[in-house]
């Protein structure tokens, strides 16, 4: 999976580190990528500080093909992720006529569209719009970064825009396998198919529940044929242990 | 808030990043921390790749007063957490009497008690542990660094386990006060709130539901009186934006 393109997520907000909010957006942007044969590598969290976003962010940019931000692009005081995005570029920052366009046909009555609200027209120099069909302020690119809402069904709308944008590697392909059987128990056969079978990566995940325990076995990889080789021996492997093997979907 | 001990949450496992698992182990520790008044700066994800989560632990326990790792600590091939710990540490890693012990005591049949379970008995050099009453299996604290288990009942049980351990600060007081306003329609009222009380953090949350838009408005800071007068101010804010605002709790 080492050649396809990798991306990190940078989610800004106090919110998120206070434990207020649930963070959702991460998950939502590695789903979004697997089709793509774009690796998620790395999540961070930072909170609503100009030098902890910047250093993150010039981080991640150079580590990684993408990097997409979430939160902090709205109209009120807290929300300085354009600014320090801006400043880890080292660019200017300065009010984007067809950002303030589409904001201001939001505005029946002009005198809505107030100095506050025309601060998301504020976009870094060389930066081009991530269209909101939701609410009208924009994200944006700029270079190999993808400035994106925090609002949950925002950022979604968002992605839709950012998809043709991307470069694609090769999907993963996924089967899980479940039983009702401990994890311990199967544990070294595990270890043994997953070093015949060094191109497919096995994960193990106990699951404990009300009506009992069990594990689910994931193969990842991206031969589909090979996935499916590995699928069986981890069926037989649960069988054998006294399971009764589930595939489930994906 | 700067002179609270400080937290950083390292996530471990491939099962976050596919999107395939919702992590939701960082909030629970989010929430956890809120009342000992240790502030939570920094969340990390990173996949099961020994390099990627010693380079993230090096860096984080140096920068954070405590790092809280979750995930990783199982019997099979995937968890390899132990080992990159006392990798980051450069101690050695063996088998742990005491936890030997306290797993040993799960089987019945001394032959359940297998080489791969006996995989998590091996805990670095100079580690304490740290119970778990769900499953035996011991987490472990070394120096700054809590390493816990990654399913999240388990993580919640060894949480308890460590409160005792951990150096308290002043605990944030938050108020939360909610209207369906538009959040443009009084980020310059809040801004103008925020510059007279410094001392009190003001975050601005939009929410678009079916049901419409609104924004809840959080104010967080030490002192109580300061939190309730600033809460007041946010009230009065959204009253005369034509809101009827209404205190969430907490």
């Amino acid at each position: 999976m080492s050649e396809n393109p990798t991306a990190a997520v940078l989610v800004i907000g106090n919110e998120i580190l206070s434990g207020r909010t649930q963070d959702t957006n991460s998950n939502t942007i590695a789903r979004f990528l697997g089709p793509f044969g774009i690796t998620l590598k790395e999540i961070r969290v930072v909170g609503d500080f100009a030098d902890e976003i910047i250093a993150a962010l010039n981080t991640l940019r150079a580590r990684y093909c993408y990097v997409f931000t979430t939160g902090g692009i709205g109209p009120t005081h807290d929300d300085i992720t354009a600014d320090a995005v801006a400043a880890a570029f080292g660019v200017g920052i300065d009010y984007h006529p067809e950002a303030l366009k589409l904001l201001a046909a939001r505005f029946a009555d002009p005198a809505d569209f107030n100095a506050m609200r025309r601060r998301m027209a504020r976009i870094p120099d060389g930066a081009s719009l991530i269209r909101n069909t939701v609410s009208a302020a924009p994200g944006f690119q700029i270079d190999n970064v993808f400035v994106l809402a925090g609002v949950p069904s925002i950022m979604r709308a968002m992605l839709d825009e950012v998809a043709p944008r991307l470069s694609r590697g090769r999907p993963v392909i996924s089967v899980t396998v479940a039983a009702a059987v401990a994890e311990g128990a199967i544990a070294a056969g595990l270890a043994a198919i997953q070093t015949r079978f060094p191109d497919v990566a096995i994960g193990s995940y106990p699951v404990y529940r009300a009506d009992g325990y069990g594990v689910q076995l994931v193969a990842r990889g991206f031969d589909p044929a090979l996935v499916e080789t590995v699928a069986g021996e981890l069926t037989s492997l649960l069988a054998a242990a006294g399971g009764k093997p589930e595939r489930l979907s994906p």
